[in-house]
């Protein structure tokens, strides 16, 4: 089998900085995980504070401790910090091959997408960002790793595209038409649920915008990692 | 434009763990780090190792320290935890939109080649690992953002392969060859040298082998980040 991650992520119109941060650390016991964080508001401030939040999260995973402990001391912290006058989401998806799941950290009110072979489950029980009270508590998803998993997950952005213009994004139904083609790639899926948004909102984002695709494929090939990243350094949007 | 980075890693036949650690930190005035550390040995042990160096140098990037003084750090860390009886190599290839530059920052013995359409220059002046002494220098190479640009990084197990069996690999000419075909992608390139020395080494790799490519495109398109991982996770190797 194969683990594929797809990240696709633009910065709303016309700020030179995104709110959400994303980076992907190696767990001391095998696999890896991917850690989202959109900090409240947007530009220099917004980003300082999702930042912080995967900074702390990445730092404790590296340690060996577990998703969900991480993201109850990245709360604490930001809570003691700013006292719940800022809040972030945050969402892990880790791939753990000690216990062969995929297990996935939510503290984000946005809900996540399941999809297996044409079923498409939206995970939206209720999920409170970090940093709002003293005790916030992730919500835990842990799926066995097996072919033909799909996991999406996103910040606000995505859900906001349009809103202004009365056009909301109906993102189910967008997944549905990509899972429709032969085997879409997960960039495939991150890359069209994203220009679906920006198209939305005319070509100017409203805000930040981060997609995650997290796909299994029976893929038997070599035995290399790879991992490509392509940063656009012209235009209006850093 | 648009900076694109591949990266092709492999571990050493029949070891769990990769010796060497690579990693991605976005930089706090914009651009993004790439920070790979070969840590002496192999399997557990020189894992921890490359993940306390690079876990230090990302930390200290994610702060705004100045990549040299990040890598002068982590060789201080080293040498104080281990009194220069464990070392390890660094390489950090940073994006730096301020300055518009790429900088190289190098603790590792093995060259780097920096392409230039049909140029290939091979950088191999005198570079010390981490962790051998109290004064270890990086050595540090700052180049425009241009189109065209192509740099090559390596850990030593790509300049291993083959040599137990007096066959070893020449990684010009490796790059040569594919840089005759039309614009060949960074994955491709660091694809083909991954291949050549699995190859070379009988696919049973000798040593961990990590190949960095970082190429600079004239791409005009969106202004969307995109990162992609794929990482296998079945068969011997993890």
């Amino acid at each position: 089998m194969e683990v594929q991650i797809a990240v696709a992520k633009v910065n709303k119109y016309a700020t030179s900085e995104s709110g959400d941060t994303l980076e992907v650390v190696e767990r001391p016991n095998g696999g890896l995980s991917v850690v989202l964080a959109d900090g409240q508001t947007s530009g220099r401030g917004a980003k300082a504070i999702s930042q912080m939040v995967v900074r702390k999260v990445i730092g404790l995973l590296a340690e060996g401790v577990r998703d969900g402990a991480a993201a109850r001391a990245a709360s604490d912290a930001l809570f003691t910090e700013k006292q719940g006058k800022v809040i972030s989401t945050l969402n892990i998806a880790s791939l753990d091959l000690r216990s062969e799941t995929i297990v996935l950290t939510q503290n984000n009110p946005e809900p996540m997408f399941i999809c297996r072979g044409e079923q498409i489950d939206c995970l939206d029980e209720e999920s409170i960002p970090l940093g709002t009270s003293r005790n916030v508590r992730p919500l835990i998803t842990e799926l066995p790793i097996e072919p033909g998993l799909i996991v999406v997950i996103y910040t606000d952005g995505l859900t906001h595209a349009g809103k202004r213009r009365g056009l909301p994004m109906d993102i189910a139904a967008t997944l549905r038409s990509v899972l429709e083609d032969q085997d879409p790639s997960p960039q495939t899926l991150a890359d069209t649920l994203l220009a679906q948004a920006v198209s939305l909102d005319e070509n100017r984002p409203a805000d930040d915008i981060s997609v995650l695709v997290v796909k299994v494929t029976s893929r038997v090939g070599d035995h290399v990692r790879r991992m490509t990243v392509r940063l656009p350094i012209e235009g209006v949007w850093r």
